[in-house]
C-alpha cells in the first residue's frame, strides 16, 4: 500500500521524513518514481497527472493539497474518486496573518506612506478609528470565520457574504446574490476568500466595484479567476477604488509588462498569502488516511457538484 | 475658570465643540488668544511656552496632549506643577494597529516583497510559523501590554523588558540592565515602546544590536532619540540586522537627504503610530479635570524624578 506525492519536491523531503517517522505502514513515493502504479492507493497532489483512472488503477482518494482545488479539473477525474482538500490550520494562520496584514495597510494609508518614503515626503496624515472602518469577508467558510475572529482583535465593524445563510456573533451576515449589493454598500475594505468557482469566476468586476462606496479598497486572497483585472484598473482610475492588496492573478507568475508591478494604489505579493507547512499539514493528512482506513468519512472532502 | 489649550489648531475645533457640548462649565482658549491669563488653571498641550511660572501664575496642571513628555523640558517647569500625560484609548489602539502592521510585515518578508514588486520580480520566500517567531518588546506600560495581548492573537512567542520586574502571563519578562542581554539574545523582532528618559537615549545603539540574533529586525515606535541612527546604518549593511520599521526620527520631518527614504531595509513613516484623538482622548482629559476639581489622583500624572 503506498502513497505517491506529486508536488514541490523541496517541501517531498520535509513529508517524507514526518511519513517515514509516524506511519511507516504507508510506502512514501514521489513523482515521477512511481514504481509498480498497482500499489498506490493515494495520491497526494497539487495537479493530478493526466488520464488517472489508467495511470493508477487502484488509486481510493486524491488528496488535495490545497485549501482550493480549483487548479483540478474535476471533470476528468474519475467518478466517484474522493477528493479531499486540506484543511492545514497553517495555511489558515498564514490567511489570517495575510489578511491582517492587508487590512491594516488599507487601515492605515500604508500604500500611500510606501509612496511618500519613495518620494522623501514626510507628511501625516488623519487617521480613523478602527469602529469607524468596516471591513467586509467574501466567503465565510473556516479560513473566513477564522479571519474575521483575528480582524475583531483590532474592533474593526464587522460584514460577511457567501452564497448560503450564516450566523457569526459580532458579524453581520450576507446570503445570496441577492444581497450582495447591501453587503457591499457597507464595506470600505472587502477581502475575498472565495472558493473559485463557475458561480464566483470573474465577481470582482466592474458592476461590484459601483456597489461599493466611493474610495473602497480591495483585498484578493482567493485566486486570480475572481478579479476581472481591467475593471480593476479602471475603478483606481475612476477613484471609484482607492487601493487594493492581491495576493493572486489571472497568470502566475505576472509578466514583467503587468500594469500592476508598478502602479501605486497596488501592493502586490507572490501568492504567498499561505503554503501549505508539511509541519502542520501532515497531521491532518494522516487523519484522514487513517479515517479512510477505518471506513469514516474525511474532513475537507470535496462535493464534486458544488466543486468546493 | 478657564482651559488653555496649545497644539494642533485642527484638531484644536474638535476639542474646542466637546468641551463647548459636554463641560460648559470650564472656559475654552486657544494659543495665542490667551485672554487674561489670571484666569486659567489647566493647560492642555504638546509643547509648553517658555517661562510658564510668569506667563500663566495661577495654572494649576499641565496636561500633556500625549503619551509619552519628553518633548517637555521637565526641569524649566515650575515646581511643583503637576504634569499629566494622556492615556488615550485611541492612542493604544493606534499603538496595536501598528505594532501588529510591522511586526506581520517584518514576519511575512514584506520589504522584501516591496522590493520584488518593485522590481516586477514573482518569488516566494518560505514562511516560517509564527510560534517559531519571538517578539520582544522593550517597555511593559500600558500600551507595551495592550500590543504584547493583540500580538499573542497570531501565535507569536514574546517576551518583554523592562527597568522594573513585570509578570504577565504568556510573555516572558526579563527586568534592568542586567538582564537586557539575556532578552535581546532571543528576540528575532524587537520593539520598542520606552519613554525617553536619559536612562533610554540611544539604547537602540551598535552594542544592542550585537546582542540580537544575527538578522533580527528593529521596530522603533518610542521615540527618535532612542535610536543611534549610524548604529542602525551599519548593523543593517553588516547583516547583523536584516530589516527597520521606523515611526520616528532623531529629527522630524527628515531632511530629503536622510540615508533612511530610500533604504530598502527600512520602512519608514512619518511619526503616525497613533495620533490623540479628540474622540477618544476627550472624556480621559475630562474625567481627570473632575478628580483634580474634587481634590483626587489623577491617572497618568508624570514622577517629575523619574521623567514618566
Amino acid at each position: 500500500m503506498a502513497l505517491l506525492y506529486k508536488a514541490d519536491p523541496v517541501r517531498g523531503e520535509q513529508w517524507k521524513r514526518l511519513f517515514a517517522e509516524h506511519a511507516p505502514d504507508i510506502e512514501w513515493r514521489a513523482w515521477p518514481d512511481i514504481g509498480d502504479p498497482k500499489d498506490i492507493r493515494y495520491l497526494a497532489a497539487w495537479q493530478a497527472p493526466d488520464d488517472l483512472e489508467a495511470l493508477l488503477p487502484n488509486l481510493e482518494v486524491l488528496f488535495a493539497l490545497s485549501a482550493g482545488v480549483d487548479q483540478l479539473d474535476l471533470d476528468r477525474l474519475p467518478m466517484p474518486l474522493p477528493v479531499v482538500r486540506l484543511l492545514d490550520p497553517g495555511i489558515t494562520r498564514g490567511m489570517c496573518e495575510y489578511a491582517s496584514f492587508a487590512v491594516l495597510s488599507l487601515h492605515r494609508d500604508m500604500l500611500r506612506y510606501r509612496q511618500q518614503q519613495l518620494a522623501r515626503c514626510w507628511q501625516a496624515h488623519l487617521l480613523q478609528p478602527a469602529a469607524q472602518r468596516r471591513v467586509g469577508v467574501m466567503g465565510l467558510g473556516m479560513q473566513a470565520q477564522q479571519i474575521l475572529a483575528t480582524l475583531k482583535t483590532f474592533g474593526f465593524a464587522l460584514s460577511g457574504w457567501a452564497r448560503s445563510e450564516h450566523t457569526i456573533v459580532g458579524v453581520d451576515c450576507f446570503a445570496g446574490d441577492e444581497q450582495l449589493p447591501a453587503f457591499l454598500g457597507q464595506c470600505d475594505i472587502v477581502i475575498c476568500v472565495l472558493p473559485l468557482t463557475e458561480q464566483t469566476q470573474g465577481i470582482l468586476n466592474r458592476q461590484m466595484f459601483q456597489h461599493l462606496p466611493q474610495g473602497a479598497a480591495l483585498v484578493n486572497m482567493g485566486r486570480g479567476g475572481h478579479l476581472v483585472e481591467a475593471d480593476l484598473l479602471e475603478a483606481l482610475a475612476s477613484g471609484q477604488l482607492s487601493a487594493a492588496v492581491l495576493d493572486v492573478l489571472q497568470q502566475e507568475p505576472a509578466a514583467p509588462d503587468h500594469p500592476f508591478w508598478q502602479h501605486p494604489q497596488i501592493l502586490l505579493t507572490p501568492h504567498i498569502a499561505a503554503m501549505t507547512q508539511p509541519e502542520s499539514a501532515f497531521g491532518v493528512l494522516l487523519d484522514n488516511i487513517r479515517r479512510h482506513q477505518r471506513g469514516e468519512s474525511m474532513l475537507g472532502q470535496i462535493d464534486r457538484q458544488r466543486r468546493y
